[in-house]
């Protein structure tokens, strides 16, 4: 049984979070659902809806996987230097780390990224890429896998993501059989990013 | 604006609800997102994770859009006569109704479905079609709209649903902007649906 750890902050994106929950509780034999904020109790999405979190941060423990979503409210969040310190201990502690759209940028910020390929959502790339410098951005990639970082692209790419992260972990015939109980069109291809062409992500971005 | 009222029980299944909502809410001049519970407050999902009912059910007023999620916890509320009572009289007084997944036995028991055609899951299709004999259940489709009765097939297929169902009132061009923005790989096809094949749904099924 692994623990999976998903962060939640004021201004998180609902699909970032519950799209990976809904692939991991498939198996509820494989992996334990926490959920972590500030402080134990409802928090509001970037869409209105709140979600509990289980867990404050300060009671948190490492987790075997730690989930890291997007939203808007990673804007706020990047200067949250409390939230990037836990995130940075936590991220050293936990057996992975797996981030979501504008998650990456959180990561970002702890430096732990610095030197690693990775990636995020396409609308806001420019933003992500300034909040890490050091990182080796990927621009065409539905998700990428560096050591023990997964990050993904926008939103639903958290889901492709979490069947690649299920798949290395449980097999590639149980990823299958999650996908086919969600019902979900998965394309198990990390270059398969049919949204990198969609927007101008600017000369900022390092893709080598 | 436009209301959507979610309703929320224990077991319910979490991207049942939250694909729907995180498409919904990406269009927040559009629409404004409530969701609802035997009593407000957290509502525990199949998966563990809780979200929060915002309104009690003996509070809630009708809504221009009632989602209804499936999951493990339909098993129990097909005999909730409380429950059913309140979705036959809701379901009759808003726009539009909308199910994922299981969710459709649910309106199936109220009554509303019969002579209408309907889809639901496919893993779960037999137990679904004995919740409504009635119905004209349609084993091969994504999603399935009669009237202002929008139903889904598993999971994941709610997520196709609702972009089709944005698509109806807010034009194909807006659905297609939110398909994007959660880079999400979005069929507007109902009959494309490869999952109708996996299972076998059994000779209960009238597909007429």
């Amino acid at each position: 049984m692994r623990t999976v750890g998903t962060l939640l902050f004021p201004g998180f994106e609902l699909l970032d979070v519950f799209g990976p929950l809904e692939m991991f509780g498939a198996l509820a034999d494989d992996f334990s659902l926490k959920t972590i904020a500030a402080t134990a109790g409802p928090v509001e999405s970037r869409q209105g809806p709140k979600a509990m979190a289980d867990v404050a941060l300060a009671d948190a423990k490492p987790y075997d996987i730690l989930l890291v979503p997007g939203g808007r409210g990673t804007r706020r969040e990047v200067d949250n230097a409390a939230l990037i310190d836990w995130l940075k201990r936590h991220a050293e502690a936990s057996g992975i780390v797996a981030t979501v759209c504008t998650g990456a940028a959180l990561l970002a910020r702890t430096g732990l990224l610095d030197g690693r390929k990775a990636t995020s959502n396409k609308a806001s790339f420019g933003w992500v890429v300034a909040q890490g410098p050091n990182v080796v951005w990927q621009t065409h990639a539905r998700w990428v896998v560096d050591g023990k970082y997964y990050t993904s692209s926008g939103v639903s790419a958290g889901m492709d993501m979490t069947l690649a992260l299920i798949a290395d972990l449980c097999g590639a015939e149980k990823a299958r059989w999650v996908a086919d109980y969600a019902e979900y069109r998965w394309s198990n291809d990390p270059d398969d990013d049919p949204f990198a062409t969609l927007y101008d992500l600017g000369s900022a971005v390092r893709d080598d």
